[in-house]
């Protein structure tokens, strides 16, 4: 028997294998997983979330490992969400207090986790909120998630994030690609990260004309994303990165967007749980003795299916 | 508004109007259609359900041509769903009185219904059962069931079949090629079309390799799929076939195995129905003001997103 107040506890004093504890019994869908969601409830909301996506290459885990070393320097704790199955971060557990991330090592205000090969049983977009709110909870000020930025469950991972941003390179798909792809209307901040390369004043000018062609950004009071140069694996630009995600931060409270885009968070997570549990409800009925009656009657003529199927559900 | 019951009694009368209009009806998910289901049950379960499978190419829609021929010869009255996109008979709504199949011009014994651009609402799953039982109510003897033999969705439609066709022709992919794809697997009856082709030889001989090498027709009383030759186009061997899909009726008759089908099909169905009712009550939920209030409890963090699961379900 797991002492759940007693592993929350440790967690929120920083001790990483409680963490990792804590996000394997939500991930797993533990039988204790509701008892921890329940002891967690009263210790999230106060993680920001940064979620980071893009193409392949373009230089995500760079620029997650420099905002880590960023944010530590202002005495932050940080989290790590490696979704993005060809992160280096991947292919781990928990990583916690060995972290294995370049000039991490041993920092005990750094988690780590890969969720890349999670999510068997409802996918990532169950997994992933969970272990969210197990950092949240455990004291992490700033949780970093890492995406690909491509196909409808990295999109769902993506809404997570508080502040989203999009990381482009230069000649690896220019901005008006990028906005074929749809990855434009998510980002809050845009990031030509290997600035230094040739192309990245064409990349820049690109993404520029595309926001100019207008979009979800144009509402009146809406946030027009910045774009931001980097040079992640010299830390170039990512000070100021630092600084806009702050500024977006600040906009996100007094708009009132940052409420109401966790509110609609929380209601598809709501929604996410709500349907597995109906899907498990329904794996109970099948082959049991009550849907086989029902089902002879409907052979035998004496019932239609639709009839069947209320009283099927009558039953759940 | 809708005279329900007099609509079921003119299409049971023939009236190839009714039967389109009660199709139509089922199909689109109208207000009427548990009205509908229900006026249809009592008089379902007599019809016979062949499916026929195959690639595309290898001549079911031929195959098909000649088994509505050779059925109405006995005096039967026949359905035909063709829920291949690319079968000659797709394209038109229900064509019942006014025919264009070869030969069956005018012919009130033959209703055909194309399913290819169907199931908008809950896939070709969903509306190829309706159509079918639209069909056995209205009198059918035989309803012919006319898919594509690849992805899931289609395995599910000939599960939908009595009797399963496969069709094959000389040097479309032989008896291996259509192990691999699992669609020997599904075979009561496997028909080698285009017999007369170079290679028809070599096909059955694959063919009688490839079951040998043993699957669930090797059960103890199992139904050992017999392979019949074809040539579609000119009628040669169709009497053949058709004794042999009596036998297979017979088979299932005798070893409960008919029933049995019937049964999972029907339970399926009932599943399939109950599965979308629960996604429609959960779309009303989406947006209602019960969610918003639970999912700002989350946001505070005043309640966990599970339990405000179980309490969002029970209010369903």
């Amino acid at each position: 028997m797991v002492d759940i107040p007693d592993l929350v506890a440790r967690a929120r004093d920083g001790e990483a294998r409680a963490v990792a504890r804590l996000i394997s019994l939500v991930e797993d869908a533990s039988p204790a997983l509701r008892e921890v969601a329940a002891a967690l409830a009263p210790h999230t909301g106060s993680a920001q979330v940064i979620g980071l996506t893009g193409s392949p290459g373009v230089g995500k885990s760079t620029t997650t490992t420099a905002l880590v070393r960023a944010y530590r320097e202002r005495g932050l704790r940080v989290g790590v969400l490696a979704v993005d199955p060809s992160s280096p971060f991947s292919g781990g557990a928990l990583l916690g207090d060995r972290v294995r991330m370049q000039g991490h090592a041993g920092d005990a205000g750094v988690y780590i986790r890969s969720m890349a090969s999670r999510g068997h049983l409802g996918g990532l977009a169950w997994a992933t909120p969970q272990a969210l709110r197990v950092l949240d909870a455990a004291g992490c000020d700033v949780v970093l998630v890492e995406t690909v930025g491509v196909g409808q469950s990295e999109l769902e991972v993506a809404s997570l994030a508080d502040t989203t941003l999009v990381l482009l390179a230069p000649g690896m798909g220019d901005g008006i690609q990028a906005a074929k792809a749809g990855i434009l209307e998510v980002a809050d901040v845009l990031v030509v990260n290997k600035a230094d390369r040739d192309g990245a004043d064409q990349t820049v000018r690109d993404l520029r004309y595309t926001l100019s062609l207008g979009g979800r950004h144009d509402l009146p009071g809406a946030w027009r994303p910045p774009i931001r140069r980097t040079v992640a694996a010299s830390d170039t630009g990512i000070d100021e990165l630092v600084e806009t995600i702050g500024e977006h931060r600040a906009w996100l409270g007094s708009s009132g967007e940052g409420h109401r885009r966790r509110v609609v968070r929380a209601a598809r997570e709501i929604e996410a749980i709500a349907l597995a549990g109906l899907r498990e409800r329904m794996g109970d009925i099948r082959g049991s003795a009550a849907l086989s009656t029902l089902a002879e009657q409907v052979v035998a003529g004496e019932i239609d299916p639709f009839r069947s199927a209320t009283l099927l559900l009558d039953q759940l």
